[in-house]
């Protein structure tokens, strides 16, 4: 069921870090992507799978997690994600950025789900450096990094929860470390 | 499976218009994209489910459809969606219109993959009058429509097919009316 794979798919920022997600894992969710809906047909974007160690402390330099936490920077070394998949743009294909931005959330959305469908979890990134991701993967300049998209099995608990009338939707972590996240009602919602 | 999802989550553009889809169905597919992840959690998305025929009529008037088929203009009468969703952004939410764009995607993901589960299909339309839709349905002026979901039952048959070397990737109706998508190879889309 659908339902459930989206409720299983949180924004996951603790990870087994002695995981490693294996390239052959990370290329069989880039395949997901091959089949969404794209604008015009162009494929215009392009995914880079990182999961050698090295880079992904490279790239884990260049990215800000989780800025609603108050004095939190990020994961700690043993719960960072085994694994990465950057999406690009290729300017090459269709230089209007804006057009794909929809496009990047759709393969985004193919690849955290087929991530939980395969038991691991993941979090899309989308406050981090383009420049910094491009020299840190060495990325020929006709691709612009949109979304990084990590990747590994999670180590934390997520509670989705109603949030209260009014309306904050600040996540945040209860005394015992577990994550809640507050989603504004069905009727909230619709117009 | 959800790679069968995804590959059954076609564009379509000819659907069988007796099949009016209910108000109810859209609004379960709208609870889907409840679940979603949403950039530092704001849920700055609405929706509007949109099935009475009148008001299709109104919002079809203000979409365009598949620029890369020649001589078209779009689906006949007897061809048109039995239900529309339409996503907007709420500007009094989260201001910033270009950070919420890849929420639109996850969320039109998330519907059209519940339409699919159901046994309906989608269209996603970029292509239309932000204003005419604004008038169409007289939504609030803080909600800024972005994405236009056509949902009903299909009636076209849709085939993806490897994209040729060189590649071009315009989707295309043969002799007999089927629609073609050329897909590139996933060692195309990997970096």
């Amino acid at each position: 069921m659908l339902k459930e794979m989206l409720i299983k798919n949180r924004s996951y920022r603790r990870y087994d870090a002695g995981f490693t997600v294996p390239e052959e894992t990370l290329c069989e969710l880039i395949g997901l992507a091959r089949y969404i809906n794209s604008s015009a047909n162009k494929q215009a974007l392009r995914f880079r799978p990182v999961c050698e160690a090295a880079l992904r402390e490279k790239l884990f330099a260049v990215t800000r997690w989780a800025k609603l936490l108050e004095n939190y920077s990020g994961p700690q070394e043993h719960e960072r994600p085994g694994g990465y998949i950057v999406i690009c743009r290729d300017a090459a294909v269709w230089p209007n950025a804006a057009t794909l931005e929809k496009d990047v959330g759709v393969a985004a959305a193919a690849i955290t789900l087929g991530a939980v469908e395969k038991g691991l979890g993941c979090c899309m990134i989308n406050n981090f450096s383009a420049q910094g991701c491009r020299e840190a993967l060495e990325l020929p300049e006709t691709l612009e990094p949109a979304l990084v998209v990590a990747i590994g099995k999670p180590a934390e608990e997520i509670i989705l929860e109603d949030a209260k009338t009014g309306g904050d939707t600040k996540y945040y972590r209860d005394e015992n470390g577990v994550h809640h996240v507050p989603k504004l009602s069905l009727d909230k919602l619709i117009i």
